[in-house]
């Protein structure tokens, strides 16, 4: 399984991906699954995926070495791209290349082609923006309304988000209740879990203001790990009890 | 869609079930889940059911009408148990009558015989029990190491209950974090819904102390979702932001 999710706001653009893949419960591996393309000042972006491995590291093979386009017969790689709508079309067509390479034989196998990702960051000039990208290449923008996406194992860590996130929330609270929705899936599905990676962009400034790993030793996300369980408890404690009786 | 969990602990057993089905997005109605059994100071049992409608409700009139038992080819009703564990056997059976009547029928028009239960309760002389029934009539118990079972759309919920239930829980405290658990999955899935039956059984005492159902005027719950929403607000403001940069 698989965790992502991104959270944009006004400020900027949180990405976080945990590291957890499995075939299998009894084959269990860490890989990265937030892949970050960076020239500072003028781009900064990050891939986070799920689904099946050898498809996503194919797409992710194809979007830095180039795709081509179809017109102009020229490969086109991510970090030429000027526009983030024309560099998420092209990841779009890198599932398509690689749905074209393996699709065939993957469905004789009885595999699914099934794979997802975001994609977030910005290119000089413009602002931070936010995308999912489907099995076939087709994709959704994050918006102010609902701004946050998510990938893979999403039930567990949506709940938080659904309250506690909106356009206009602080971009480290941002990242801050993207950790604790992380956390609530580690806890809930052991096909999730650490380490973590997490990037953030600040809207205006095209480069990583964070680029970085969490993992167990990590004394932040242990202490808001601890926090968080506590203040569950604690939350429902305040909540009278019912006093529902025979109706 | 379709949420129920059922929480046993030292003091007694709590049951909660939505009542929204919906047949499509734009098919959308009110069915009770929630299906009580009593007599008493003899037994107290709940079905809660979720998957096709029309199987669970078949069973649910074997259960009452009675299922053969292959052995003294006598017909044995819910009401007819002496004990818990013979009772959700019998649910089973009657799971696997209504596959015989209408499985291939199912299958032909490519649906699945795709259902599952809660069944709880206690009859005089035992402790409350809680099973999961599935769709093949197999069934797991509810134990003291994870005093909950769930079923329907069950991860937004099962944050709150991995972290707050225990068996040694007040009866009340539980039904008022079953409800939290329930409010968490109405919020984030438009196939759950209000109103929410509920009943409570006290351990050594073969009743229903509560067998209610909790509508949108229901002041409690109104509360309930307006502290929670809060709570959660509050409990992530609590804690401090990340400084992470980058590694």
């Amino acid at each position: 399984m698989t965790y992502c999710c991104g959270i944009l706001v006004r400020d900027g653009l949180v990405m976080i991906a945990d590291t957890r893949t499995n075939a299998g419960l009894d084959n269990i591996s860490t890989f990265r699954k937030l892949h970050v393309f960076e020239k500072k000042g003028h781009h900064a972006f990050a891939i986070a995926t799920a689904g099946n491995l050898s498809i996503t590291q194919n797409v992710l093979h194809f979007v830095r070495t180039g795709v081509e386009n179809a017109k102009t017969k020229e490969l086109e790689r991510l970090e030429d791209m000027t526009d983030m709508f024309a560099a998420a079309q092209l990841i779009g067509r890198a599932v398509r290349k690689v749905d074209e390479v393996y699709g065939e034989a993957l469905e004789q196998a009885s595999l699914n082609f099934d794979v997802s990702f975001l994609f977030g960051g910005q290119i000089a000039g413009g602002p931070p923006r936010l995308f999912m990208i489907y099995s076939a290449g087709n994709f959704i923008e994050c918006t102010p309304d609902a701004p946050f996406l998510q990938i893979g194992e999403h039930k567990y860590g949506k709940p938080i988000l659904d309250r506690a996130v909106n356009f206009n929330t602080d971009l480290y609270d941002a990242l801050k209740i993207g950790l604790i929705s992380m956390d609530s899936t580690i806890k809930s599905n052991l096909g999730v879990g650490l380490p973590i990676d997490i990037i953030v962009t600040r809207t205006n400034d095209p480069s990583l203001e964070v680029n970085s790993r969490i993992d167990a030793t990590d004394e932040y996300f242990r202490d808001l790990r601890e926090r968080w369980s506590a203040a569950l408890r604690a939350a429902h404690m305040d909540i009278p009890r019912p006093n529902f009786s025979r109706s």
